[in-house]
């Protein structure tokens, strides 16, 4: 069952499309930055497969296939190749690239999560390590790039979005597991935890929900 | 014997102590950025936890510890919700705060080499994984923060303590190997090490003692 | 034959060289930052082995040279001690150590790949991991110390020859494979792409040429 859901299409589809979503999202960001064309297509590619490369270190499954699936890594490019083109419309197409970012927050917490538990992490770990594919790829190009990590910088709820989504991922392998699911179910209830993702990160930007920070204290005993 | 060195309950205090010192440490640090309380958790888990998982990696020991194991993890949770209420009784004790973090520096240093030699790693490997666990965090918190790390930002003597932690340590090892000690004694000569790495840095912030730059030259022969 | 790569005294020569390279380069900026000698050290080790360090992490080649090899370890520490001397001197040879910088970009290229390669890795993945021993040193050390990156700060080609040199071992790899050349004239043909890099390097410095960023539009559709 565990090789199943690595081979599946669906799940390999997803993976794609949240490849490109993050190669584009990365590439506009070097593009703002005003940086030649390999550094765009460079992090493009850290964007997108950043996180996997750093989820596939800490499982020990070497070398990543962020540098091994030719697939993956023509993806970016063609990502890259995209951007240095259309990046005019893309800037325009603000509030489509906020859900293609989003969009991607929740394959990639899905896919993380799901690759873990193949390898048999625990339901801790595998949280971690779908955070981690979720989460890293942004957080390595902003580093990179000189900025504050968005994950600080945007008030908004981004990381928590990714934390739901893998909690439910790692539900609903248990549920497959213990045959409260078939495979079929479970795709359907993958494709819904994105849904989720995405969701609760649009509606976060669109009703400027935050997170609050440390407890605000009037009188200090000490 | 090196299993037992693992397995033992007074190193075992010592890595919670230290993961406890130095999750205070990270989510004051966040606190102070104004960080929400995501971040506050992330900013100490990293702290407490990017040394080891550094070290982890190095040494092939996949999945790290800081992303397995349930204990860790929970601690650095919550000594996150500890500095989220208490930030500002935390905040005014400025020296302890610099002995708890002290402490988490030769903690680390001991407890980091001991790993690697009960892995099997030669000494100067070991004084390297032991360094890295007892840096790393701090300095992955920082560039995560955008600080220049404190490791070059503080002045006063930061690694060497943990270079001298790391090297005692490797002798008292080989000692242990050589039959000189027995383990009752390790222990007690392992917490001297602390003893000493937390001298070292707390003498050097008090007296202001700094390392030299590179040799000031007056006459320059070109 | 893989073996004889690794063990030959040629391939080792031209490892120790980069890592001096590296090294000195390395050093040069942290003293250019004011940093004390400890920093000094660290940034000259980050420099000259972290790419290597990288490159071992991905392999799955645990634990990395860069931490293991009391060799290349004391090269580091040699060139860092050289720097803290002689620094004035360094720093008015600045075209010296922009041709002593392309040419450990070259070398590490070069190792990179064939170290990869000697691991069975797919040309890709090669090629991957040669840039990332090429660019990953002076990259953590940018980070380290706080600069933008220089691959993205450096208007002038300096990821590109590196592309090239990698690609370039690949072909001599395979040539070698296939029974296209012996032994002997793969060392001529590595040297000669060492100064192919170099040359790529050196004449865009030397001539202003530069990498197009996206494409200018003046037109948006949408």
């Amino acid at each position: 069952m565990e090789m199943a859901l690595e081979s599946n299409a669906f799940f390999i589809g997803i993976e794609y499309l949240a490849i490109l979503c993050w190669g584009l999202s990365g590439g506009l960001a070097a593009i703002q930055k005003g940086y030649d064309i390999f550094s765009i297509m460079l992090c493009g590619w850290l964007t997108a497969l950043g996180g996997g490369l750093f989820r596939d270190v800490m499982l020990g499954d070497l070398p990543p296939v962020g540098i091994t699936d030719k697939g993956y890594v023509l993806t970016t490019l063609f990502s890259g190749i995209i951007v240095v083109i259309a990046h005019p419309e893309i800037k325009k197409l603000k509030w489509t690239m906020t859900v293609v970012d989003a969009l991607g927050l929740g394959l990639f917490a899905v896919n993380g999560t799901a690759k873990a538990l193949a390898f048999g992490s625990s339901g801790m770990t595998a949280v971690f390590l779908g955070m981690f594919t979720a989460l890293a790829g942004g957080l390595i190009r902003d580093i990179f790039i000189g900025d504050v990590p968005m994950i600080i910088r945007d008030k908004h709820l981004y990381a928590i979005p990714s934390f739901v989504g893998c909690i439910l991922t790692v539900l609903v392998w248990r549920g497959v597991h213990y045959g409260w699911f078939d495979m079929r179910s479970e795709m359907v209830l993958d494709a819904l935890i994105v849904i989720i993702v995405v969701a609760i990160r649009i509606l976060s930007v669109a009703f400027n929900v935050t997170m609050p920070g440390a407890m605000p204290r009037t009188h200090v005993y000490l």
